[in-house]
């Protein structure tokens, strides 16, 4: 086996254009979001709070989005006798909250987005959005 | 009741190859895993993140570990209505996801292995796997 | 190399002996201290928090006790210029205070002591003091 | 700007094969050492405390290795006036402690590695030993 392999990874450019693509779906959607974009190894791409969302959404955003990243699929799949343990075992890191999507490039995860401070589904719509900005970029 | 007492510890030895162990099983199984393994008090000997195991997993893994070698005993059998407690009041140290086994020699507990980024019952098997390395070591 | 090897471990009689010489010895120096006692792997074993003694020498007393028994020696003695680098990479851990002793019993470290709440020179003799109560064990 | 760039990235075989270098120069010294090794997102990939090796160096380590990755260059080169700060400024992930070092491969950073316990000289010279096992590693 290989000391080192050549691997997919988000560009900042890529993320940024997320970010956009979800700020202007959220202004279309008329709810004030937080969102969140993570590379494969969970660490803060981009991020924006739009103005009147909640600020403890900057928390469980990030949190959907490493998530998300950290498992490669959307959040809210985990059985419910599992999901406090998770949190707990991470430090909140880890949120079963709806929101919070992988991004999957062909067939590679480079990162996740996650957006919270509306419902779960205006959550996943605007993670959605975001997602279908990113050329052959997975969405849900 | 004297002030000292003979004891028995694992080795950094001892904990290398157990990782080589559980990093072969999973590459066997095709299932990349975190695998932590801690002393007797919990503090850490050895890790491995595998190409493709969760991030979110250094933590549970960890956890995992923790809560067998200091409960000397497998991870997931806290009765349900206190599980969430104890991750509480630990920090997080304490966990009841599966797939944390106490490591124990000649009756006594030297360590935990924790592993973590399959399901519960393919961390178990690896933990296991680790376990069959040690000299004289209890199986689960 | 083996994978378990015999050592050598305070028991919680042999801290509790400590910690009641420590004790004796504040009261007779007419200094109210925190005493804390920690065995090889830095958990903590025994604790006392005397009257008038100051509430942040808790901390302060536990860190001491861990650092002597992590570096095998007395606190105090790490080079100015890494004694903070040491502390934040510990969150707070490591501590270059005075007052904290190892527990070296037949040449093998099986804890340590710290003691806050008075100058330095006064922890060290409380510490001294309880080390003088174990069978064996180096005083300094 | 293209939405996703092709990387360089350590696998856990490469990680492997630099902690069994680690130790095996270590016990060549005969200085038991924490080894710590990160990906370039300074996440753990894997680690080993070695028998006698400082428990609270299993933090340090770490913290080296994180640093390395982080900053692409070995630690201990920044100022004095902006150690402390960097190292309060993130919760103690940074650290100035030699011992830290990047792995660099293809002129491309691909994590780091953090030994501690001994000197700091003997420290940087475990983490060489491993980064001359890592296939086009540069050494410092």
């Amino acid at each position: 086996m290989s000391d080192t392999v050549s691997t997919l990874k988000l560009t900042h450019a890529g993320a940024l254009k997320m970010l956009a693509a979800a700020v202007k779906k959220s202004e279309d959607m008329g709810v004030p979001q937080c969102i969140a974009i993570v590379d494969e190894s969970a660490n803060l791409l981009a991020f924006s709070r739009m103005d009147g969302a909640k600020v403890l959404s900057i928390e469980t955003a990030t949190a959907k989005a490493r998530t998300a990243a950290s498992s490669k699929g959307p959040t809210g799949k985990t059985p419910p006798h599992a999901e406090n343990l998770m949190g707990l075992a991470t430090g909140g890191r880890f949120t079963n909250l709806k929101g919070g999507l992988p991004v999957i490039v062909d067939g590679k995860c480079v990162g996740g987005i996650g957006v919270g401070s509306g419902t779960g589904d205006q959550d996943v719509e605007v993670a959605n959005a975001a997602l279908a900005a990113v050329k052959g970029a997975q969405t849900f």
